[in-house]
């Protein structure tokens, strides 16, 4: 079995810590070079929910998109929740590392896994990475549909191939505009849109946009067309959680592979929690609005 | 008829520049001071619509919660939609004058409007200007309900007080917890999370939470509570623009009552232009999801 | 006839804004970019007596070399004079457009044309751009005379060939020392007293010198210079305006060119407006001078 | 004969080193606290020409009013003129002390010496210092005359006042209009725009005016009073050092006061060196101006 | 027994984590509130020797005066030694907390522990703390000899007093001189050396001095004095964990007397382990030194 | 003869000023470049004993490696022993040139001649400056030795090569250990424990190591070498006079040299000053020490 410091020069070799953003906090978070990995736990946060099914589990390292510590700290105390976490993983004997930016600009990154799951065709990176002469790393992707669809056909898909959220997808645009190419961003997006403009696409799919720079994008690119609509983007956004549960599998896929090729024998886990915070959705399209919300706390289509 | 720089100044008694936020751009965009105001237009965001609005209701001047230019500008061409709007303005001789985070800490202020929208009863402020001695200024308000409910009652009751949107709300929480005390903070409320953490409310309701601030906040309340989930304040989030527009109604009112008191005989408009930039929203709670997302592009229940 | 965006792409291929320094505001400061363009004033200062003359003209767009905003603004309102410049364009339909240092760095450039009206022979830039291989481009140029004459001459030729100012122009120098060659640099020049020194000429003319750069310019050229008075450089300082003028002509002389080029039988117009901010200029070279300060509000010998 | 360091102790007590601004650099520049002082030299600025005065007075101090180094150095080499002037001052044993702008708060101060030159009466500061309650001290001066006139009177006065220059006074304003009130400050004083326009006066009387600042203060203050030109103040604009050389002497005045306080029998020297650095000006108000300009090397009205 | 939640309430009362500089990093570091805490280790030094002995004496919580992280980290992994402390104290529900600059200005601190080794008698803090209306709180101590000695005297009284270490004590200063006053501060005080000028103590003594800020202070210093050495302090430089170690067994004391008041039956214990970097010392003062250097890695005099 | 900067120019070839650290400050401090050099005093620290040797001995030029001023001063006033320094030069007509950081990069360099003090043979620099081909240049140098010893054997060499200082030498690491390969880094070295680790020697000798630095870098080492202590590098902390002190003999050769080529006949003097501030040491290796410590301020076996 190999030690985890095999393991994780490994997921570096997918993913060099090299190509993250310079604030970011990529890398090892916890656990020992020299302990022995057998079980592996992917997922998007790591949060305790997580970090108790990874104790359950038996893993030996849990390998999650978002960062533990963005910002550096000087206490991992058991008085907040993140202290917690550390406690927790340390005393199981578990590991954690991160692949958070250089994971969505490596290819194949995390907009490559958010393409995939809705069934597009990649024709290359939103940003290209100026340092790869092959073109193909870098942040979002641009992506073609094999048969031009309508918005709304477009928004039943994305609902339909991502993992199932309470909070479900916002749309921004003409419902039965054609649809035949497509920028994607996992995660949130809303630095992108310059580039989205230029890239010329029907539709940014994204997540965690707030109303000041979707409202300027949209507003914008109205100028800009000059009643054109069609030369307005639309925006489709879903829960952030969902844009990037695609890597956690995507990655396994990979681990798995690499393990194989070594003889490691390793197994790989894919977490299905619904780590997005928001557990209900009420409809607000009609004043008298009577009816509750539904609960989702167990949502039968999450990410088997 | 009262001259705009009369106008203004009332404006600016009731929302004093001086207690914006060092970072923020209030006061008037565009307009002659010296010319007559007849009618006035309130609204949310300086957009095209609002503007096309004001122009054919014949308005002398426009007052919008949010500025046109929060950062620096050294042009106003027409080729941006921001200098679209200027152009629009002046040709038609409209003044453009912003009450933003003066209006939000102002008693009453723009939670204030939101609160009595919910029909919710104000206890004080959620961060209290230390410069009022009466201790009613500042951001957000802390409410009581005359009646405890269930969250999911109380979901329901802001899907239909606020006005229609096609995002609808999002909430995160038990759907049967108690809820006696409320937190609201009209626009984007993630940066008042420890505020409300030291409010110990029921439930926090505000706009445009994204992924990592919410989870955190859940995910931190959760440690602290070590097990009594009661002690974690729910979340409610709803769009930014809902929140905002019971402001405009009652600025309005205010406005009116000093047209009374001078004898101005203004003539004052709230628009009902549904600003919030998302269309359509669809469910995402099973994987096979092949409905269609429901269009609102004209929603009826939007605020008369 | 061409549209405003039409005119305002040859002159940005004459000016290229990306030429402009970082800190600058350079481009387009209010206009439609589809309005039609018959008439074009050029000019110093966007002022209101030039915006009046614009108005007068007919203009459909105003061409000036120093910027209406430098920094951002967040308002346009017309209790500014700056607001009441934008107002007054915009209702008449007037377009503003800037070209201010990438209009010094260009070839030709505004020392260019400030050392055409001096009738001096070019030899390159004073601070050449990096980035042109040719050595034309750049801040400042440095010239040569075909007859060496004294420093006195030099100043009468100076005043005779600027157009008139009240403040006329100031000197620091032994008036007979012999001027074989010139650094030009149109507008403030106190910034470049290095490359001065070493270009090794025999006199600096630009404008705007305040009392410490001057100060320790003489006073570090007469150290290094140990006696020989020959090698410290005189200074001619005359009205920033005048120094700048010269640049309006040319100008206006190129868009001329591009107008025959393309037929666009645009009119030009160059202001002879002295918006230099003197309007008197009194000696002070006797204690008791009681000679009253010749006005000089019109000035015969102004730009023609 | 008293020590350097008592003589320097009651300057500081004239103008308290703590009431410089933040950016000076005030207080002794070289000598040796315990050297006995006989001779003291009051001057503007620190320059070759007014050291070798004191050199050849046989002064044992040198009082400036510009500081030798404003920014920090690490070299006193006599390769640069600065470190020549340290290297001339110690071989002669001669100290260098500075009060620049704790002289120009002071009171009395800069700007009262140059009232007092100009015989205007003092009304207070321009800019109140808000730690002297006594309302004296501060940046600037408000004055009044005793007798109304025009500016061209008012011109006429400064220039026979002020010690003669070549550049002479530059003004900007009506030369009919009344002049009751005056703002005056020794020095740059163009940051002090918006204090003037808060005081109301008819004349703002200063140095080192750059065109964008005197521009931009004429046009708004035309725009504020919007056709009534009495409330346009005008500029009158002299050398540098001809508004700061009045102190010399009120300052040589107030030691000699002090030494014969104290009996210290103490010879004081007012250095009469023009260090303005401009040696001639050309009237440039005809185009043929054939005229060479006047050299004013030997001013006969220099300060006596 | 009480939680480690209350035993750090007890020790954040005697060193309020407020008064801790900005810069520092004090407080728990690990650890779970909730866990009970029976025995209590004490030490300057977070390194792996102080945290096995932790280990092998069975300890919940171990108590240091230098943090862990003095700035922050986003990771713990074992691959550091920082992260291996972690890894270790929490495998083995051990705490760790940290008293730093609070413990160096509380009331008793670290240098009233360093003067009572000393057998000096505290007179007051060298730099005292505004807030402290007892004048008592702040850092370093004012002390005096209760009988005046010689420096030589006092520096055998150190070298005596003070753990032992292998790098011994330097001293700057006449052996012969008179020593009635000192100044002390445990820990690196290089930067107190104003503080120490305007006490006017004969000597300071302090930690890790290095050669720039020393040299300067005795330059100055005797600049100052003119020739009257006695003027000049003497500078006493020990190992800087044998500055701060006495206030290791104060610490304890300070906690048993709290554990008794409680009846919290703690046991608490005091490090001896010489964490000092430095194992050997050799002498320099001849050329031809062939004897090697004593090593002194097991030290018989180290605290006991 | 030769002037001045005829000296410096040469001693500016050899240290070239540019390639010194952005936060240094090398070259001229003070003197006049026209002054004829007859003898010149080279020595670590400008300070009075020094300045008094250069003095005495008739020295026209000091050379020093420490800066005077290595932050701006804006005051040389005689109070300041650095100003006072600057008096006393510039009386004498002494001037002052600093080799800084420039002399430690350099080939031959500062840690070129304490290999050479050590009788160690130099195969390349510490931290190779990017800028030369040959790789000679550069922070610090790598050293082998001639024949292995032990650190007991090597600490012995290293205090009778040495300049004897009174504070002596401090060694960290086990005396019986093997040393092969040697780091040395005139002057504070504490910033190059990165590359002290990645070089993989045994020993690593500099100087001013502080606490922290010094204990960090040996709890790391310990960390990665994972109980193979011949992986931990040893580290010897010499004065840090003495680390830089053999630079001086081997300038005054180079100038020598280069006066023989030029027939300028130049004396060069090597300053014998001991200015280490440290003047005893105690020995603290056993409680009751009683002996008092050895003064050593006359020390028989400074480099003579």
């Amino acid at each position: 079995m190999p030690a985890q410091s095999e393991v994780i020069a490994a997921l570096d070799a997918l993913w060099p810590p090299g190509r993250a953003e310079q604030w970011d906090a990529v890398g090892t978070v916890c656990g020992d070079p020299d302990a022995e990995v057998r079980r592996v736990l992917f997922a998007v946060d790591p949060v305790r929910e997580v970090v108790d099914e990874a104790v359950e589990l038996g893993a030996d390292l849990l390998v999650t998109h978002h960062p533990l510590y963005l910002r550096g700290t000087t206490t991992v105390a058991a008085s907040t929740f993140k202290g917690r976490v550390v406690h927790t993983l340390i005393k199981h004997d578990i590991g954690l590392h991160v692949a958070h930016t250089n994971a969505d600009r490596a290819d194949p990154g995390v907009s490559d896994a958010l393409a995939g799951a809705l069934d597009l065709r990649v024709t290359g990176p939103l940003v290209p990475d100026p340092d790869d002469p092959a073109g193909r790393r870098g942040l979002g992707r641009i992506c073609e549909l094999d048969e031009p669809e309508t918005l709304a056909g477009f928004t039943a898909r994305a609902a339909a191939a991502l993992p199932a959220t309470a909070q479900g997808i916002r749309v921004a645009g003409d419902p039965g505009r054609t649809v035949r190419t497509v920028a994607v961003c996992g995660g949130s997006g809303d630095s992108l849109f310059d580039d989205v403009r230029r890239a010329g696409v029907d539709v940014y799919l994204t997540a965690d946009l707030r109303h000041h720079p979707a409202s300027e994008a949209r507003e914008q690119a109205r100028a800009r067309a000059a009643g054109a609509d069609a030369a307005v983007p639309a925006l489709v956004d879903a829960a952030h959680w969902a844009t990037e549960w695609p890597w956690t599998e995507q990655a396994a896929a990979q681990l798995d592979e690499i393990s194989d090729r070594h003889g490691w024998n390793l197994r790989t886990h894919v977490s299905r929690a619904v780590t997005d915070p928001w557990t209900a959705h009420a409809a607000s399209d009609t004043r008298p609005a009577d009816a509750p919300p539904t609960p989702i706390t167990d949502i039968p289509g999450a990410p088997n």
